[in-house]
Order: C-alpha cells, then sequence, then structure tokens
C-alpha cells in the first residue's frame, strides 16, 4: 500500500514524466474519457453476462454447460464483428458431483442435518456413506500432534476460518485454503475416513462454498468436502458438548475421462506488428452448481467489452489483441496451460496480458508483475486513472490463467476490484446475476480497455 | 480528485507532519488498527441493522415504524451501556401515501399498467383518478417553451435520466432531482392537472423510486408520482407513437398534522471538556415502502458503532461524543433543526459532527467542510486511513442532517463510500437487507470510529 501511494504520489508532484509528453497526455486522457462514457452509457458486459449466467448457467470443465458456454462466447465475439474469432482444443480434467450429498451430526439422540457439497476431485464415499467419530482440527501442525492412533478410522473436520481482519480477503483466503486443498490427503496419511472441510468464507452462511483438492500420491483418497460456516459453527459446538460425536456424510462424485473442450479466442488485428499479441482474458469454466456471475463469468465479459470498447471508438491497435475465454482455471488450469503452450510452439510474441479473476466489484487498481522498469512505467500512467478510483496500480499479481505465459517472458496484469464481497459468493450457488451491479461490472471492462490500449500504444519496454 | 492526489501526495513525501508526531503516529497507527480489528472480527452494526430493517422496517416521520425504531435504537444504546441515553423532542411532518397507486398508459385501445409512486408530499388525485393527455419533457426549459396553451389539462412527463458517465452518482442525481423536487410546480404553474417523474435510478427497473418534492407557494398543488425507469422508458416510446397518448393515476397521499417524534441520541462523557461536543450520526426515517437498509440504516449503526468501538477499546473521550440518529431528513430535516436549535440553546459547543448517509458500501473517504486550516489538518491524516482503502479525504461536503451545525462553526465531515450501487435502491422497496455486505458496513463504522478518535484526540484547530 505504501508503495502504491508514493508512485501515486511522485507521479503527482513530478506531474508528467518525460515518457509520456503533455500532448499524449491530454490525447490519452481524451480518450480513455471516451472508453468509460461509453461503457457506462452504451456498455454491452451487464447483457453478456446475463445471458451467460441465465441461459447457460454452471458451466464446469467438461460439462454440457461449458461446452454451452463456449458457444456462446463465441457467438457474441462473432456478433460483435471481431477480427477473427476461434476455438482452441483443451484436454480437460471431467468430474461430476453425481446425486445430491447428505450429511448429519451424531451427538446422543441428536441427528442433526447440515448442508454440505464435495470438494472438487474428490471421491465418493463408500456407498451407504461414511460415518465415523469426527474430530476438530485448527492447522495441520494441531492434526500432526493428534498422531495416527487418534485420527485412524476417524473423519478429520478443518475448521480455521479466514481471518477476518485482513482487508484484503484474498490474503486471509490464502491463510486457510490449504485446509481445503492438501487438509484430506494430511489427514489420509493418519489413517482418517474422511475429512470435512469448513468453507472459505468470512461470512456466516448455509451455502456449502466448494473448490478443488488435490490428492497426494501414495496418500489414501478418502472423501472430502465442505461443510458450510453455520454447519461448521454448530458442528464445533457439538463436539465442544459431546467428543463422541460423529458425522455421516454421502456423496457420489467421480472423476470421468478427460474430456475435450476449448478455450475461446477472439482477436482485433493488429495494424503494425499482428504477430505479436496482447491478451485480456478471464476464465469461462464455473462450478458445477455455481453460476459462476462474479467466478468468472464478470471476467469473460469484460474482456470481450474490453476489446469490443476499443472496436466501436475506433482504435487501430498496433499489436493484435486478444479476448480469451480459457477454459478450467478451476480444477486443472488446462487451458491457460494449452494457451501459453500454443503461443510458444507458433511462435507468437506476448507483449502482456491483462486477467480479471477477483469478481465483477468496483475496480480499484491493477496488479502488475514484470522487471522494475516495465513496472515503473506501467505505475506511471496511474494518473490516468485515478479519476475512475483506480488508486492501486502496481502491487499484487497477474492472475491464473495467464500465469503460463510468465515463461516467455510476457508482463502480466491483474484487475484488483475491491474484495470485501467476493468470498460471500465464491464457489457457492449465490454467486448468481443479481449479485452483480451494472455500474461496477461496466467499470471494470473500461478499465481493462483503457489498460488495453495503453499497452498497445506504448508497449512494454 | 486531483487535490486529494495531491495532498495524499504531499503527506507521503513529506512522511509526517510536523502538527503530527512520529509517536503519536504510530500510536494512532496502532489503535487505528484495533478498531478496524475489532469491527470485522466483532463488530455489532450488522445486527443492529438487521434488527431495525427486519423488525422494525420502514420508518417515514409520524409513522408507528418510525416511532418503533426511535424505541430499538434508544434499547441498543442503553445495552451497550453508553454514558447517557436521550431523545430529543421534535414534531415532524406526516405525509403517508394512503392505498396503493394504480396507473396505465392509454394508447389507442392499449391499456398498460405501469408501477407508480406518489412523491413524498404529493396530494391524491381527485376521486376516481386523473385522466389526461401526456406530454414528456426532459427539463423546464422545454416545458416553459410548449406554454401553458400546450400543458394546460395535460400530464406532464419528466424524463430525463440521471446522467450515467457521471463516475459519481450523487452527481448525476444532482444533475436531475430538480425534476422531482421541483417539477410539479413547474407544470402546475402552466396548467398542468398532474406531473409523473422518472424514477431517480442508473438502473433499468421495475421498482418506482420516491423522493420529496415541494409545491411552490402559490402555484396549484397537483399530484405527482414517480414511475419506474422501465415504465419510463415504455411511455416515452408510446408517446413518440402516438402524440395521443393518455396516462390515468390515482393516488390517495396526504399530509396530516404534524405529529410528535424523536432525535435518539446516545453519548459517551468527555473527561476533559465535556461541554464539547463530537457528533457522528445517520438519519432514523426512511421512505414508508423501503426497509431504508442503505438510507439509512446504515449511517444509524455506523454512527452507534463508532462510538461503542472506542468505548469497548477503552478509549477516554477529551469531548463528549454523541452518536445521533436524526428524525426526518427525507421530508423536512426536522430533526437536524431541532438538534441544531437545541444545541444553540444549552450553549453546547459542537467541535465537528460525522454523518453516514450515502449507504453502507464499501468506504473510500471522508467529505471536509470547515476552514481551510481545518481541512488541512484533517487532510493530514489521510496517511492513517489509506491501508483500510480510504483514498479521498478532503474533497465532498458533510451531510443533510448536521447542515444546520455549521451555523455554529461546527467542523462538517461526511463518509464518502463508494457510490456506484447507491441510487439502485435509494427510496425504493429494494432498499433492504440483503443488499448489505457486512464487511463493508463494518468498515464504515471503523473508519467513523477512527475519525472520531482523530478528531476528539486533536481537535479542529
Amino acid at each position: 500500500m505504501k508503495k502504491t501511494l508514493l508512485s501515486v504520489a511522485m507521479l503527482a508532484l513530478c506531474s508528467v514524466q518525460a515518457t509520456h509528453a503533455q500532448s499524449d497526455y491530454q490525447a490519452d486522457s481524451v480518450f480513455i474519457r471516451k472508453i468509460f462514457d461509453t461503457a457506462l452509457s452504451e456498455g454491452h458486459s451487464y447483457e453478456y453476462l446475463r445471458d451467460l449466467t441465465q441461459n447457460v448457467g454452471s458451466r464446469l470443465s467438461g460439462s454440457a454447460g461449458a461446452a454451452k458456454a463456449v458457444e456462446l462466447t463465441r457467438d457474441i465475439m462473432v456478433r460483435e464483428k471481431f477480427d477473427n474469432v476461434f476455438l482452441q482444443n483443451v484436454m480437460v480434467p471431467h468430474w461430476v458431483r453425481g446425486a445430491k450429498e447428505k450429511a448429519y451430526i451424531l451427538s446422543g439422540k441428536q441427528k442433526i442435518i447440515v448442508p454440505i457439497a464435495a470438494l472438487g476431485g474428490s471421491v465418493a464415499t463408500p456407498k451407504g456413506g461414511t460415518k465415523a467419530r469426527i474430530i476438530e482440527v485448527q492447522n495441520f501442525q494441531e492434526l500432526r500432534a493428534l498422531g495416527a492412533e487418534k485420527v485412524k478410522g476417524k473423519i478429520v473436520f478443518f475448521n480455521r476460518p479466514m481471518d477476518p481482519t485482513k482487508l484484503n480477503t484474498f490474503e486471509a483466503y490464502g491463510g486457510a485454503v490449504d485446509q481445503r486443498g492438501a487438509g484430506p490427503s494430511e489427514a489420509a496419511k493418519l489413517g482418517a475416513v474422511g475429512a470435512i472441510v469448513r468453507s472459505m468464507t468470512t461470512r456466516l452462511d448455509d451455502v456449502p462454498h466448494t473448490g478443488s483438492m488435490r490428492y497426494a500420491s501414495g496418500s489414501p483418497m478418502i472423501p472430502a468436502a465442505a461443510i458450510t460456516t453455520n454447519g461448521a459453527e454448530l458442528l464445533s459446538k457439538t463436539i465442544k458438548a459431546n467428543a463422541e460425536t460423529e458425522f455421516y456424510f454421502e456423496q457420489h462424485s467421480e472423476t470421468l475421462p478427460d474430456a475435450p473442450s476449448h478455450n475461446v479466442i477472439g482477436e482485433l488485428k493488429g495494424s503494425e506488428n499482428p504477430a505479436k499479441y496482447i491478451v485480456v482474458g478471464g476464465h469461462l469454466d464455473s462450478w458445477d452448481f455455481a453460476q459462476g456471475a462474479h467466478d468468472d463469468g464478470s471476467g469473460c465479459v469484460q474482456s470481450i467489452e474490453a476489446v469490443r470498447l476499443l472496436k466501436v471508438l475506433g482504435y487501430k491497435p498496433k499489436n493484435t489483441l486478444r479476448a480469451v475465454m480459457f477454459m478450467n482455471e478451476e480444477n486443472g488450469l488446462k487451458g491457460g496451460i494449452a494457451y501459453a503452450d500454443s503461443a510458444k510452439n507458433k511462435n507468437e510474441k506476448h507483449v502482456a496480458a491483462i486477467e480479471s479473476d477477483r469478481g465483477g466489484f468496483i475496480p480499484l487498481g491493477f496488479g502488475v508483475v514484470g522487471t522494475p522498469a516495465q513496472k515503473t512505467k506501467i505505475v506511471a500512467w496511474s494518473k490516468l486513472f485515478a479519476p475512475y478510483g483506480l488508486h492501486e496500480i502496481g502491487p499484487g499479481g497477474g492472475g491464473a490463467d495467464i500465469g503460463p505465459l510468465a515463461q516467455q517472458g510476457t508482463v502480466l496484469l491483474g484487475l484488483i476490484p475491491d474484495s470485501q464481497r467476493y468470498f460471500d459468493y465464491h464457489h457457492a450457488s449465490n454467486d448468481t446475476f443479481d449479485k452483480i451491479s451494472k455500474r461496477e461490472l461496466e467499470l471494470g471492462g473500461a478499465s481493462m480497455a483503457a489498460m488495453l490500449y495503453l499497452l498497445d500504444k506504448y508497449g512494454v519496454e
């Protein structure tokens, strides 16, 4: 935060840099105003997203919804008359939830039904479900201290909440999500028969928040599920009152053979360097019970819109601009990897890539990953973003899908929206279109268009 | 915006001011962190607001809901063991909507029902409703150009939208709300029999957004109502297709005699200057069909919470700190006026007052109204707020309810949350508790507590 302030400070005091002449600054300022005016008065993101969430809905990799989303976003870019719209083949993991999960807490004669959701990648419970004593831990250290003797044959309940005092909720997520990703295998190593993980949200609510987990090689694959935060509170209280508390859960998830799918790509051809590329993207897949309005329908429609805005404003890019809908961010990243591999194989030089995958909330800045010189150059554009409330240009990362482009030295940028509400809806059934503010969504797309414009016009060297 | 940046810039580069020694800065920084940590982990605002919106609900001045809200907020402050909790008498306007409005568009044989809501303060239609040709105008100039000949006997439809390109939606509101406040009388002066005003929101939706209007003295009092934005679009289209289009509406609103009501006040006594006061407040009344979650239940609960946070953190104020729930901001400002009058009569010196009346959204800064020296002093605290995302300290106003305190030279501050979503819910039936983000709400209360602390500790001179 201090670094940003200082950068903004230096910019404000030193006014315009030698690298950015006053006349350019004026022209850029006027053009960026046009981008925002157009987005706020005639933006398309919101209607694209309505279509994607309400006419397609959930779209986990390998599902019919994912295939439909590929068609829909391709059709949008064709309709908007992008220069070139095409699909890129990618094989994706194909995990399915199966029939709805069942779960209850058993304490003495009490049987309390609680909502759970299998974690992405988890196996099913044995036929008839898993019932066992349940023990609560806050972290892996505590789990290991219990040892195999106390864990064997039990279900392990990981109940460390996200730290609510972190202003950036992604930091709070980062501080808790090891329980979901690696907890089941850590428990299995000690002989546990199942794992129940507190949903990754700071909210107390009644919707389970799923997400992917990975089995460590060599550990038994035990079934694992997320329990709602209200359920977790109740379960913890019940265990405290009665150490003999048991838990029952039944789930039918399974991993099918990998399935064919696609990244969806739309281009505006570059006039000077058509073989150099700047990407703006989001991921098209969502969890199976989520419309994925914020995660990451928003990023997809903002990416299409960023390119469309430059197009309708008559901007002729130097480099080829690409909107990319990556497939399979949630449980494999196969789309991001396939995209970078293809770029390498075809010798497509990628100058920069921008990802939006933090929800369609009010934009506050961009994270920038590049050399110090590249960061300095981009941070120097801060003044152009300040009128639109983007005060944080610099700190932070890019995005998962564009990450694999780092191997070719691409500058990576991530749109940073406000994070307060993101985990209210993350990976849950309440991540729906009605949680989207049209203005916030369109402002994000406009911010990406403005950054795309500056990256294209000035390059990153 | 530039001024803010420059201020932040100067602060960041010059580091700490002579007026704010390093040791104080450290202590303040630590204490403010505690305020935010407490608010985010154990904040009470959200549960106060749940109570206010769901157990009381709408609370227009003079209504049973308003009386219940007075009791509820008093009880909360008693329960939180404020040093002194009391009610201040205030007579308020008592306008009632009566039975639900009816309205339709008549074009040829087509009769299209549209949702409307009487504007606050409007008279009823004559018995059986008002039916007349309807003419659309964008502004008063256009209306006057039509002249009495073309307006007489007709209903005037004011349809100028809020400008969506304004980043600050309050500016867009300011640019359109003359139609609602003064439009009916402007139309009546030319002989119109009714006025229909496009709802004040940038959204296209199906809920009418009401708000107050004022009859100019000497003009006939004609009935006036807000039509939904979708209804306005349809009506405009219909009029363009058929200039003979008629409109029918029926409403039963009336103004009853003024009613007794109250401001609700809770205090923490000052240890050094108990007869000097710093106020933090919001307004308790809401429109009759709105839970008033954002407008302005949020401001009320944040004000109570700001004082409570300082109390539970063991802060001993120098001056007496007051949380004030003002009555009747929406249609009279009688609470704000009564409060300032009482302060004057009792010779209560008010050092500063902070209002939150822009919704419970993510806080971005404070508007400050005071002398240049006072503003400079307060802006110099910006660095303490930056870690919490408040980058805009300085530009902007205070708040309507605290406005009357200006007569005694009180420094006025207004919390500035992000404004993108505010008018989605403003004065409409969808301003409900589910539109509130707990974290955003609590962050606003914490920001006010931090400002209250600094104002109390350092004064404004």
